[in-house]
């Protein structure tokens, strides 16, 4: 990528262009000891404070995303939401327990009051609902026309508990891949509105904080999970090729063990979109131990959260080019790649 | 504010509108338990971790700040270099020290990604000479028109040693109002580019870490500093009208012993502008027992960002409705109001 270049939407859109872009631009660009490793949903920090009596401290988590979807409110969901919930999703998939966010905003000048309240009071019961503090902020205002609507930063810090270690390099082979409901339904939903598509009425964003699947499954399971991840930009294509890349295994998915969301599969079909790898805002993706994954798939049912979880594959031995394949419905073999720069702007 | 209102310009600005929009719309929204209490630049978390040995645990400062900074490089910086810096001011001035900070980036279609790697090379220049790291971040882009170039919103988190208190409450009649240089150069260097004014080409933005001037402060003066801020928006006189509300008591400052920049000085002359409620983004007013002042201002002078450090005033009795007064130059007396919200969008 040269100087000359240009930014292109394609490079926001959580794929291999925004790969291309972190790892050619801004990480070398933020340059020497300050750079952000290991492109992970939120960095752990060295252990922060002093030890305690059993000589274990806790770790930092901290997280950050910019939020400028379009609609600012759509269904099942608004910026509000969707801000909180996905720091608290960076933070939860992690391992960390949510302590605190801070919430900084960009305004158009012409913005109605009512609709930032509105947009407040759903990230407020957002957090609340996730256990969480919003403990400070900031407010800027720019003229008409030099944003669209509004911007919403949230950053979240968390405590992941001495004894949580999750992590690329603690995934084997044979583990199991679970996820915790329909794919899609976030994109399809801020997609068919956008596009006013009327069959998707009943169709709702999955936005929702996630820390109500991932405490009981650590909590439970312990160093059986091995691994999570909140799919979002990029959806489960990209968390799963994330995977098989950072481990040097390949790793392999049952298409009909996926659950399914007719309406979003409906819209996708329509829209020419798949459901692979459109954003999710209220999913988990865990890498779990074998023996361990008919417990996570019961834990996760007891989930309000969970839409018919599943285990969906496993990860496969070493390969000097890993890859991830599905096993199709009609019994043949994808290879499920690295979005390049999904087609949807503004998804979140 | 009714839910009809819009927003304008002015909420923007850091002063009173500014005051109200969020004391009015945006915490009684976000609700509840989650809401930024004080309004102070970092919200200081409880003490996170096991306490040591000694009983005593570190607390969590954390802080964060949207920028939108038009034009994006600016004589004395750019987005990046301001945007890292007014993260480990915030933190700065609440006496924590900086550990990490977070990154998150909106760019437009068509950006130069040479511009994009020139901001953040800039900022992580800062970063590394403030000695904090940045550890995570995110990507958004939106269209051509979406938003005006980019905007960039960082978010800190630092230490606060166990025997540090700073705020409002630790005040004290007769204590003294120190002032590290001149005002208003932030805000001038970009006025002044914006409007094409020739005769300031040696203005420059202040725009630097404060954090190797509150280091020495507190560790050479501790409980004899009792409050610190950064004056960005507002500037001095929104600083000190905080101060006054916030305490009850009367602030008085003598004009003449302002450090002065006369090209600054020349610059808010011809643009209108008034210095005391221009923008900073490398001062800080600390408040310090009277005993301690003159050293307040040696350790000040030995500080590389320091310019003309001064003891500028000091607080008074008790009042029923505080104020703040300037003994002016020429031997009159001007009350400094909090300013309305100050014509000068996008300044930071």
């Amino acid at each position: 990528m040269t100087e000359t270049d240009y930014i292109k939407l394609a490079h926001g859109g959580g794929g291999q262009l925004t790969r291309e872009l972190v790892e050619q631009v801004i990480l070398p660009a933020l340059g020497g000891p300050q750079r952000p490793g290991k492109l992970a949903d939120a960095a752990v920090l060295a252990a922060f404070g002093s030890a305690g009596t059993d000589g274990q401290a806790g770790r930092l988590a901290f997280t950050t995303d910019s939020y400028v979807v379009q609609p600012l409110v759509f269904p099942g969901g608004d910026i509000g939401k969707l801000a909180v919930c996905g720091t608290v999703n960076d933070l939860a998939v992690s391992g960390a327990r949510p302590m605190a966010m801070s919430l900084a905003l960009v305004l158009e000048e012409g913005l109605e009051i009512g609709l930032l309240r509105r947009v407040l009071e759903s990230a407020g019961r957002a957090a609340s609902q996730a256990g969480v503090a919003i403990v400070t902020g900031d407010t800027k205002v720019v003229r008409r026309g030099e944003v669209d609507g509004m911007v919403v930063t949230t950053s979240g810090v968390g405590e992941v508990p001495p004894a949580r270690e999750l992590g690329f390099e603690r995934i084997r082979q044979g583990d199991r891949i679970v996820l915790s409901g329909p794919l899609g339904l976030h994109a399809m939903a801020v997609m068919s509105c956008r596009e006013g598509l009327s069959f998707t009425a009943d169709l709702e964003s999955d936005c929702a904080a996630v820390n109500g699947m991932t405490e009981p499954l650590l909590e439970k399971l312990g160093q059986d999970v091995r691994f999570m991840r909140d799919p979002t930009r990029g959806g489960l294509a990209a968390a799963l090729v994330e995977i098989a890349v950072a481990t040097g295994r390949d790793v392999e998915i049952s298409q009909d063990a996926i659950p399914v969301n007719r309406t979003a599969r409906a819209a996708a079909e329509m829209l020419g979109l798949d459901l692979l790898a459109a954003a999710n805002e209220g999913r988990i993706v865990a890498v779990v131990a074998a023996g361990a994954a008919g417990r996570a798939v019961d834990i996760l049912n007891k989930c309000r959260q969970a839409d018919r979880p599943a285990v969906i594959g496993s990860v496969g031995p070493n390969a000097d080019s890993p890859l991830v394949e599905m096993l199709t419905a009609i019994g043949g073999r994808r290879i499920v790649q690295m979005p390049y720069g999904e087609e949807l702007p503004r998804i979140c």
